[in-house]
């Protein structure tokens, strides 16, 4: 397996690569960020998902922290646990997805583990690096919410009976605005920032939390699919939760559009702490981590 | 679970720690490396190891591999997955060894992941500076072959009716000498190094075959518990293997000495790409990756 991960990623020059105790990531400028997500089989994901796709996803998701913090992704270290004997067929579908993934969020692995487990769990840990990290905690009443792109595709694919193409595309293969986030930070642009990975509600009441203050959002300023419960209640989306002065709107618009982005402004941060959804916020739709064992 | 690894780290200053999409880790000088453990329950470890002894161990062994790159402990990403409901005296008592590993060998944890698995699986990825990394790939013929510590005590442990006080000690909370590697890579000493976790027999072909030579040792030279196939051909010491020119060797002795560690000369690297025991290998005890599902 290693030696397939390795030709995987023989396009990459790396100092130290794997197979020594330690592998050396490459430099970048600014502040080095790391971050790490697992995925379990029958936790995160079913049949619904081709092992290509959770290939994608495992780089995909963590490649969303570290844009949504405004770091450039640079290196990924990997831990694969699957059963024995080795399903072949598996993991070489589980291989491409995994490096496409690397290729288009730019995160090399490096290094990491494999070893024998009853169940497929993976984790990736990945790199990067900022010259300005936003947090979620630098968020200020008087402040614009922002999101970036279309909210509630994943919960259409995992709910809707006649999902759309888009839909469909999003929940297999998301493809979250590192590049964006990056570009936001770097322009000096916001104060709190985050990725929407359980949903609006959920991340919203976190950065709202960290902030120390609360939020009023407005249904239909929201981007995404029809359903309000699937837009604000579900997750997966990987879009950009943004808090951002007033005046620097129109740079942020500029910003985003001139990379083939999109960035909507949802509403703002309050001095009050209650975190409101004008009409209510719908019922949580259960979460991944409950539901899809 | 967060909250409380988060309290068990707060004698740390970490400019940002967990709660964010990422983490940013301390800088040091030198080239940054990581490594990445994965540890599986009813694989790498049963109910020979307490769960505090898990935690302590998946510590310890990432340290090693750090220590024998000589690079500097830094920090640590945790991922956890473990079934549900949460198992808190478990989990409490893991946490124990976890954090009295963390402070031994100052690898703070900054960040991480916590999900469901029906199977305890754990991987932790770290980080540290080194001002010169030492390869497995870098040694030399006629290179000096040393070894630190005491081998063998991971098997006694295992295998012995009667394992000694020291081996149960080892096989449970491994303190490999992260500090001697650290100490012979910034003295300018060594060629080539890597830690000890599947025994010699393996570990050594490993460090010839990056090396691009072979090795003669010598069964009488090796230190450590009587048995020469506990000693070679079993695994999990923890301990330095080092390859470095013979006019070093009383600078080594020395630099060792000074820091309370021991180190043997056990051999040399040859030119021709033999890897030979004297008198011959004995048969490689069945690896824990193997056995002890």
């Amino acid at each position: 397996m290693i030696q397939q991960i390795q030709a995987a990623m023989s396009g990459w020059k790396l100092p130290i690569g794997i197979g020594d105790d330690a592998a050396a990531p490459p430099t970048g400028a600014g502040q080095l960020l790391v971050s790490s997500d697992t995925m379990v089989e029958g936790v995160h994901w079913d049949e619904r998902l081709s092992p290509g796709d959770v290939g994608w996803k495992l780089v995909a998701v963590n490649a969303s922290d570290l844009g949504a913090m405004g770091a450039r992704p640079s290196w990924a270290m990997l831990n694969l646990s699957l059963p024995e004997p080795l399903d072949r067929a598996w993991f070489l579908d589980f291989l491409e997805g995994l490096a496409a993934a690397v290729q288009h969020f730019r995160l090399p692995i490096i290094g990491g583990d494999t070893t024998r487990s009853p169940q497929r769990v993976l984790s990736l840990t990945v790199g990067g690096h900022s010259q300005r990290p936003l947090l979620r905690s630098w968020g200020r009443p008087g402040d614009q919410l922002w999101v970036s792109g279309f909210l509630g595709r994943s919960a259409e694919a995992f709910y809707s009976k006649n999902p759309s193409e888009s839909a469909k595309s999003w929940f297999k293969r998301p493809d979250p605005p590192t590049k964006l986030g990056v570009a936001i930070a770097e322009a000096g642009l916001g104060h709190a920032m985050m990725d929407l990975s359980d949903g609006l509600k959920m991340d919203l009441g976190r950065l709202c939390a960290a902030s120390g203050c609360g939020a009023r959002v407005f249904p239909a300023k929201i981007p995404g699919v029809e359903r309000l419960d699937w837009r604000v209640a579900f997750g997966e989306d990987y879009e950009l939760l943004l808090a951002a002065p007033e005046e620097e709107a129109a740079e942020l618009h500029q910003l985003a559009g001139g990379l083939g982005f999109q960035l909507t402004e949802i509403g703002e941060l309050t001095e009050d702490r209650a975190v409101i959804l004008e009409g209510g916020w719908p019922e949580a739709l259960f979460s991944h981590f409950e539901t899809r064992a």
